[in-house]
């Protein structure tokens, strides 16, 4: 159970981080939609490990296959199958995940629930679990941009204590892409750059804050009361390796403010009803509202560091643990397109649910597709 | 859409503000528990409007009815059906509230999604739907209560800038009942509902924090990949009414920590596994490990403020509004009960789930019930 | 579980025979359709209890109301709730039915799953718990009817040996309600009347067949591979209480033919694409091709009858049974706006679900609405 | 849509007959069941083409391969994805496909609703998507038989009007497979043999009756109303290709009994309350009541047959077609092994639908695991 996201544009995940691959299948993307793998490839290409010196130096290739569901260059309308296979891993030495837990990580929790793990590695829990996801982000992000010009772009705005501002209005996706930690401040990300190397060095890790801003999203996605479009995203971002928190428009910091400061008074933008402000984060009641969607995740710092650590073994004995093998001191690189890919996923599917019912009621404003 | 929550235990709401009446549908409430009115009723009463001179002062009883699933006193293991009446409120102008869009309410978007919204009052978005939760909670409470030890409690940590800690370990229900505000901290209560009353004087409201633990807990509930223990949770507590963040164990804060101080090492308690920390908050890789979870939510300022603002009315022109009648200045004190219904639901949802896979491997110990 | 229908609309139902009351919810339906109570109430006329003299003499009025989901006449796009309630039976003497189980009904599995069951009649398996799926269709048909021009037409062709066939192309729904057997062949109609009768007398009871037209329907509807659509409509016909056969098209007998026999050749129709014969039932690989679907169930002769049965009580002890009480000698009069029912909630789910993808593709051809 | 089957045991599949490969997910599979690529092989085989004189003598090895799920030989509890290649079939000449539909094929419709298809072979709609269901099947039928004890074993029974009557309480597996029409009456499987083969000489094909027989099922799987037993095995059973009718128990031929004739009487046998016959197939209530189940399904004659047919092409022209190339004459020797891979599928998913709520009340009895 729980492999599966999305209820008509609908995704399903598979595969450990050591075994045949990994991969996802996609049912419900409508047919006559362009896709190729080449495209696919350019975000898994953003979230492979080895792309840069402050990410995991694991060279992998991650080279995508579509099985199904696209022909001539068209998707079918049939289920779309993607896999990428894992590099056969023949780890010398696995006796000793085998029989400790690593602290902060699955291991423990995944031997509890199922009596048995996967120990070459993270198995399900891995972060190589989200490619499927990012590959079925790609689909959903362009038939979101050719049908309805929503743009989403993420970025990191906090590393550790290192913290920084950026205009989600303006922000593009070539300042995110100018530089390894993907925070368009470039100057901020030169020092978050040095903090993650001296972490490496001391064998640490840190953590920090992703954005995310989906910008022309269509009025009237989301479906209330519990398919609520933040309850979807919240749902999608949590379910993200490593991911502490999640906060939308205004968050946690609008406590701060009363309802008089806090609300969202509206004003009349020519065809458009908008609002002054955007503390609600470009949701209302659950539904878009046509302003920018902006939301934060908070990933922890990595819970593998090349440190001693207190633990327990398989046999429930206390004992100690120092990992071995490379890794990544900071996650938030590489989960910038897993952000982006869950949150394409979100909106792509509320976009199918609302054309369900739009047509119906003649007084209801569809946006050009 | 929208309307269904859960897999296993599933529930279904309805109902507007204004019309027949409210309520749930649960499906999948396990058969032979003892269940009645008046334990579903306790929950709702703690939700219910009028309750103290910090909440709206509307008086309704809110006497829930169950129409079905339960037969002398137990449930069938049929669907449970649970109405609450509304109140025959003939408003005598809604007039205003039909033409104009209240700010930072679901007036607009609703208008926009469905061409048409039920004006005499909140419609589905009124915090009024979530008493089918509340006590669709009440049992979920009682289940997991009566076979499996859990103990969920919420209480108010934050009320604008007024903040206190609370020890999630020893914290009784009958602290966070002993004031009207349902903040164990007594003398921050104080503070808190001096606050909240001046804000009502001036037409004006707050938001703040609620935190919510959860004792004794199985280990092994969560589903990855996506149905990650803390993933529903973060889903069903974003699709609260005025939420505007979630997270869990170190959350937000837990970004200043590096990996090294962040981590949870494990030890071992008698025939447990336990970690020395909970910075994880009771999860990792998505499945409960036994220690406590713990979640906070971040509530904004009600949006109903008794001060005109500017909007826009149901043709696109621009006007202001100015709200009358009797609203909460703060939702906090009503949300607790809404926040433990929800864990509540995902928690009994997933312990039903894992019962079915459970038995499978011989290797893995449940939980006595 | 198992109590919630359908994808896009999707329905709930609810309730016992004895008990508070029976309903529905319905989510997903779309804004802006005109409704009311009135037009549902036709549906459940035709579904009620004592409304010839070949069915139960019971009086139950079924009386609808609409809780929620419609304002000012028209559905709001949120959950519609429509309650039945239940007569205040206060049966004198459950105590045989408490004690023993009824051959052929579900007294026995009921109480061997749940460990408990509503005995004050059927419980969750009476025919009672139709009132919410033929409430639902009615609504499932005017949206159909409206926006399509769709039109079902259930009748019954076989009564144990009375058979006759229907034109299925221009059988009326006047033709249908002409009499109360609900055969359109009027001759026929008379001596299934007279076999119900004389069966009734004898206390003993038959069974026979619902055959069941749709026409207009719109091409495309149908996802394969396992929502095929007549794989849905077996479903929800095979849901109905005491169906023991589903067939489309040439069903069963079409086993006696040839593929050069049994193939539907295509022809040109001005602008559509038609078949010269209908042996696939208006649907080839799990898709409608427009022309009429058509279905047949067979329903079993009614298990309640007045005459001696061996049985086994509560303790597993070996006894007989007389049933006492009125009931239906056969159930297939009121079993054909249940037919209708299903029929238009599968039909009406495929039909939304496909307006989510059918725009996207210029090439796709969607039905004028 | 429409790709995915299951609630607890859910298996998502992909794939069209050309193209990169199909496959399976499995989500869902308890962990520890030891499980192996030869164990999912045995089924593929009795389903794969050109096993026998009687079927297409197309030559494809259909070799499965496990990419996740599985570790040194037992399941994870992640989900288990099964791949088979499909053959690199260069077709030298499709055009005719590509322009041409197929009478009482698949080509019209999915070329109606999806605008495109993949015209190398049947795409999507090809028999070839069973080969997914065949190896979840597989694993299904393993964990039934090793924790409940459940055998399901299909069989020809009629072919075209050749059909015989098979004892359903002691036909083999080894019977069954002893003949290559798969039909446990050898003498008729002889006849049916030359039948068939007569039907290919001539370019024709045949159908027939499947009949399907579940042991030592256990007591209490079914979720009524709407994922009643029988609802779910319908469904299951009509979402395969070529299926015009299914009945449980008595069935159509139910219909010329009375209710007196009809009724399944209960009896003591030991500690088990049983029936004396048992004209329910099994299900009582939509519950399994622990007699066997007995469904019995209706193939329609191969649709492709080697004589001139009416059609039309793609730009609506009328035009004729003569299919070239090797196909089944007859589809039911190869079908025998899906019947009962979706009759396993269906009773998995209801077994551990009903573990999930089985303990909760102590009065329930739980089939010893």
């Amino acid at each position: 159970m729980g492999n599966t996201f999305g209820h008509l544009f609908r995704i399903t995940t598979y595969g450990e981080s050591h075994g045949g691959g990994v991969g996802v299948i996609i049912d419900g993307c409508p047919p006559c939609l362009e896709i190729s793998e080449a495209e696919i490839q350019v975000e898994l290409d953003r979230r492979k490990p080895g792309q840069s010196k402050i990410t995991t130096p694991r060279k992998e290739d991650d080279r995508c296959e579509i099985l199904s569901g696209v022909f001539e260059g068209k998707t079918l309308g049939t289920p779309i199958s993607i896999m990428v296979r894992n590099k056969d891993a023949r780890s010398q030495d696995y006796s000793e995940m085998a029989e400790k837990f690593r602290p902060s990580h699955a291991d423990a929790t995944y031997q509890a629930k199922y009596g048995i793990r996967n120990y070459q590695g993270g198995g399900r829990s891995s972060a190589r679990e989200t490619i499927g996801r990012v590959a079925a982000g790609a689909i959903a992000k362009k038939l979101l941009k050719q049908f309805t010009g929503v743009e989403i772009i993420a970025y990191v705005t906090q590393i550790q204590n290192l913290k920084t501002e950026i205009n989600s209005d303006s922000v593009t996706m070539g300042a995110v892409e100018s530089n390894i930690v993907r925070c368009p401040d470039g100057i901020m990300a030169e020092k978050m750059i040095e903090l993650i190397e001296a972490m490496r060095k001391a064998g640490n890790s840190v953590g920090g804050i992703v954005e995310c801003v989906a910008r022309n999203v269509p009025v009237g996605l989301g479906d209330p009361v519990f398919d609520k479009l933040e309850a979807d995203l919240a749902k999608a971002i949590m379910s993200l390796p490593a991911t502490k928190g999640f906060e939308i428009g205004s968050g946690f910091a609008g406590i701060n403010l009363t309802g008089r400061e806090h609300n969202d008074e509206f004003y009349r933008d020519g065809d458009r009803i908008r609002t002054i402000t955007n503390r609600s984060g470009g949701i209302q009641g659950g539904i878009s509202n046509g302003e920018n969607i902006i939301i934060r995740t908070a990933f922890k710092p990595t819970a593998t560091i090349m440190q001693e650590q207190k633990t327990v073994n398989i046999s429930g004995e206390e004992t100690t643990l120092t990992a071995r093998g490379r890794h990544d001191p900071c996650v938030l690189p590489r989960a910038v397109p897993m952000v982006e890919a869950m949150v394409a996923l979100v909106l792509c599917d509320h976009w199918l649910r609302n054309r369900a019912i739009a047509l119906i009621a003649p007084e209801v404003k569809v946006e050009p597709n």
